[in-house]
C-alpha cells in the first residue's frame, strides 16, 4: 500500500520558499499568480495492506517525525 | 482557481531526503515501511478562471522553473 504525506506550513506562518518562487515568476513574466505556498510530499511504500491499521501508522509518523506540528499541518492519503 | 503541482524525483534517481527519512522511521522502530520517496509540492492560487488557460500556463512555470525536467517529473491538479 502506498501512503502519500503532504506537509504544509500553517496559515499564518511566513513560507520564504514559497515567496522566492513567487518572486522568480513575477521576473519571468508569469501574470495572474497571486499567493505560492512550498509543502513537502512524502510517499511511503507500506507492507501493510489493512487501511486501518497503515493510516493509524502513517499518522504517528507524522506526529512523531514527519511533520513539525507546531508550524505545520500534514494531510494524508492512501492509494 | 488554485493549482497543485507535485514534484518528484523520476524513478531510478537517488533520494537521499527519502533515504533519511526511512533510515529515521526504522530508528525509532516503524516496522513496514519499505520505500520513502520525498518530493516537494507547490500550491499557486491563480487569478485565472479558465481551467484550460491555467493548465497551459502552470505547465509551462513547471517547465521553465519550477522542476528540473532533468531528474524530476510533475503532475499538476486543478482545484
Amino acid at each position: 500500500m502506498t501512503a502519500i504525506v503532504n506537509i504544509f506550513l500553517k496559515e499564518g506562518v511566513l513560507d520564504p520558499q514559497g515567496k522566492a518562487i513567487h518572486h522568480a515568476l513575477d521576473a519571468m513574466n508569469f501574470e495572474g499568480v497571486q499567493d505560492v505556498r512550498m509543502g513537502k510530499q512524502i510517499v511511503l511504500k507500506l507492507t501493510s495492506t489493512n487501511r486501518d491499521e497503515a493510516i493509524k501508522e502513517v499518522t504517528q509518523m507524522a506526529e512523531e517525525i514527519l511533520a513539525n506540528t507546531v508550524i505545520e499541518d500534514y494531510k494524508i492519503e492512501l492509494l
